[in-house]
């Protein structure tokens, strides 16, 4: 017996807890960060408490703007209760300008403009290193229903097209992102997390990084990009 | 000045020649087959002929049953005169059960049945090792309009609904193939072949495969089991 109650499950950058009822959980944001399918793995100093912080912004600036998603409230420095989703385990990624995996696999230059954006479907599968699916498998293979693939296209779009807008007001390009999404009483909610772990950002005048590709290339400097972002976004990343 | 005219392009499996006109081309079918990229090569004796008779006997099947095909005549063993297409540059692979590439993807076991269908479309660009796309790319990239897309994948299906039927009918089981289609005169039509090098026959009985995985695998006996299919089919291979 322990006051402490055990995870429920622990990610690559997350840790799981039972919330203070059956629909909710508690998220608890570490210091891991790793990519490459966990080949690269590092503790950075504070990333979690600022992957928290951010999280918590941008779910709050979405739901303002109409967007359901699975938070309610930040707890401390490193923990948010969110509302317990059933998990689609599929990954939306939406590309506003070329980079990463999109360059290897079409042999498109880094930066390039996408118009219109382009979205794509990834099985959330470690063993599989997180294969590109598209409508048809998630039909077939029963990963989720058409309508909650359209539903998923669409909160995919408004996310895009919500952040994209904030993110250029503090002079930050928005590049790509990945979203998950799960089921909470017949509808589709944004789940997971949104921060520079997740997304590419650049600065629009030095074309800078300032997401998890500093730490993908070993450009040092990750955790102060990211708070570079969370200040020009006037959040507060010292509590 | 040749009485031969020259080749307009080699690919891996066909030439294409100038038809009699502006509108049409004549494809040679070689005995040339490959695997992996290019990476296997092989010359099987009499390949050629029996894939241009099978195609034949194919597209005429198809036209007879409403798909618009490029298809006009055999011309001899190894020629056939077709209406020449503007390409579109995405192959659209259909699978009615798990095999190849799927399997390793998504960690199917393969023969698996998939219902509905799952439908695939892969950009046909050898360099970058014909990698997965989706509808949205190829919006983006301009590979084809919307619409176009839709009537790709319309015909997808209705060819395979026919095929499998007429497989059936001869106790093979079509477990998946490969299309390409391009424009003429504002709509779409199937270009290219359809042989047993771009799809997968498994013998309803024994389960044996009498399509390219034998050349894939070393099996042995590939042309012997391509004839054996057309035999099934009724179509003359002694030209
Ligand atoms: N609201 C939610 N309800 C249930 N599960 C969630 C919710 N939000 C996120 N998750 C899941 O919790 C895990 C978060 O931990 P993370 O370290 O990101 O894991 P992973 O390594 O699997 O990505 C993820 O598997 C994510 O899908
Ligand atoms: N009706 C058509 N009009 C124009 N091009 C065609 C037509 N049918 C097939 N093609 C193209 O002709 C080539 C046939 O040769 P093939 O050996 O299959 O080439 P590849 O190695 O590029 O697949 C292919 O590139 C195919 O896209
Ligand atoms: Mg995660
Ligand atoms: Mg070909």
């Amino acid at each position: 017996m322990s006051d402490v109650p055990a995870a429920l499950y622990e990610g690559k950058a997350k840790i799981v807890y039972p919330g203070e009822d059956a629909d909710t959980l508690v998220l608890f944001f570490k210091d891991d960060t790793s990519a490459f399918d966990g080949e690269k793995r590092e503790q950075l100093a504070r990333k979690g408490e600022i992957n928290n912080a951010f999280n918590a912004y941008i779910q709050t600036y979405l739901q303002e703007h109409g967007v359901p998603t699975h938070f309610l409230r930040r707890l401390d420095a490193r923990r948010s209760l969110v509302r317990r989703l059933d998990m689609i385990p599929v990954e939306s990624v939406l590309r506003n300008r070329a980079a990463g995996s999109l360059c290897r696999r079409l042999g498109v230059e880094e930066g390039r403009l996408l118009e219109p954006p382009v979205l794509e479907f990834f099985l959330k599968n470690d063993a599989l290193h997180d294969p590109m699916i598209n409508r048809s498998h998630i039909r077939t293979f029963g990963y989720a229903h058409a309508e909650e693939v359209e539903r998923m296209e669409y909160w995919t779009l408004r996310v895009n097209a919500l952040l994209r807008e904030r993110f250029a007001q503090v002079g930050l390009i928005l590049v790509d992102f990945k979203l998950e999404f799960g089921r909470f009483a017949g509808e589709i909610f944004l789940g997971d997390e949104f921060s520079p772990d997740g997304c590419r950002l650049w600065d629009v005048q030095s074309q800078e990084k300032m997401d998890k590709d500093r730490f993908r290339r070993g450009l040092g400097g990750v955790v102060e990009a990211y708070i570079e972002v969370a200040r020009r976004l006037g959040i507060a990343t010292d509590a």
